[in-house]
């Protein structure tokens, strides 16, 4: 009979592929890793797990990913707080603050409206965010959510349950991405950029 | 100031990041997938890896992994034990397993010899190889080191130890891989291959 792994390797080689980008391959030299490393720094992976599993929450004011109950952000004196963006995940929260372009709040909405996979406004994180702005100093709510159709779908819907409230409201502008060529451009970016073509 | 992910992510992250063939993109994405994952599930993902730490041991026989004190193919009575292939480390096992050609024992040296990284015979399960093979009804050890500079001066001098003890010595076949094209062979395996050709 063949043998592969003994049952534990198994076991763990099958855990590590059910992850996002993991094959059988990297899951296999993962789990020799593991048995490679030594026994404090594989401890401290599995307390890190923990850590984060039991740890990390939404902040509650913007939903943010969080260790405590205002995120880093919310709580930041320096930050500029006559400004939202709002956006569809931490991801891109992050993604933002990578950037360093940005100094204001967030708002994260821990999704996209999506009706043909039964998500409406009530599932995300809108109400909330309606409230936000009507109790508080918030001048400009900047829409960063993603261009794609659910994305653009949700900008649509935020514009118009925001427009009421007398607050300035943007939208990340739409183009060319810059290192873009024309000619690999696709036909949806090159129509929108001449759209929005500026003058100079 | 810029904000990256709470610290305990940013820690997993790393950790993560430290993993072979594991960059900070899927480090990163493997971490969300911890937190969106059900609380069970972590918990089992956790108990795997300490598992794999505290009790994948060497086969007191082979050298293979195995979380028993002989592993299960030194432990199968179906193997035909007249042979021994040996063999680098554990993943070369599970590829000559994998490829369910060959059921006789293995013997794992855990490394090759390599001088200029300091590796000489004895850091290598050399004498207990011949231990093995003189104490036992072994008819045939095939050499199934690697076709690189190391596997290749490992079974020369394999070949030398063993030559006194009469037992029939054989290294798997270099040539075209099955499948190979003339066109794209390298030139060391297509001069193998002439030389080592078969009269039809």
């Amino acid at each position: 009979m063949r043998k592969g792994f003994p049952e534990p390797m198994e076991t763990l080689i099958k855990q590590f592929s059910k992850m996002p980008g993991i094959g059988a391959r990297s899951a296999q030299r993962m789990t020799f890793h593991i048995l490679k490393s030594a026994k404090e720094d594989v401890e401290e992976l599995t307390r890190s797990i923990k850590n984060v599993k039991e740890n990390i929450r939404f902040c509650k004011t913007c939903n943010n990913l969080s260790d405590r109950e205002t995120c880093s952000i919310c709580s930041d004196n320096t930050r500029d707080k006559i400004k939202i963006c709002v956006v569809e995940s931490p991801a891109s929260v992050y993604a933002m603050e990578k950037s360093g372009i940005y100094n204001g709040l967030y708002h994260v909405l821990l999704g996209e409206l999506s009706p043909i996979d039964g998500v409406g406004p009530d599932e995300l994180k809108i109400k909330e965010l309606v409230q936000r702005v009507k109790g508080s100093k918030i001048e400009e709510v900047i829409i960063a959510t993603d261009f794609t159709t659910e994305g653009e779908t949700t900008a649509l819907y935020l514009f118009e349950i925001l427009k009421p409230l007398k607050v300035k409201i943007s939208r990340l502008a739409r183009g060319v991405p810059i290192g873009g060529t024309l000619e690999y451009a696709d036909v949806g970016t090159l129509q929108m950029a001449f759209e929005e073509r500026k003058s100079a």
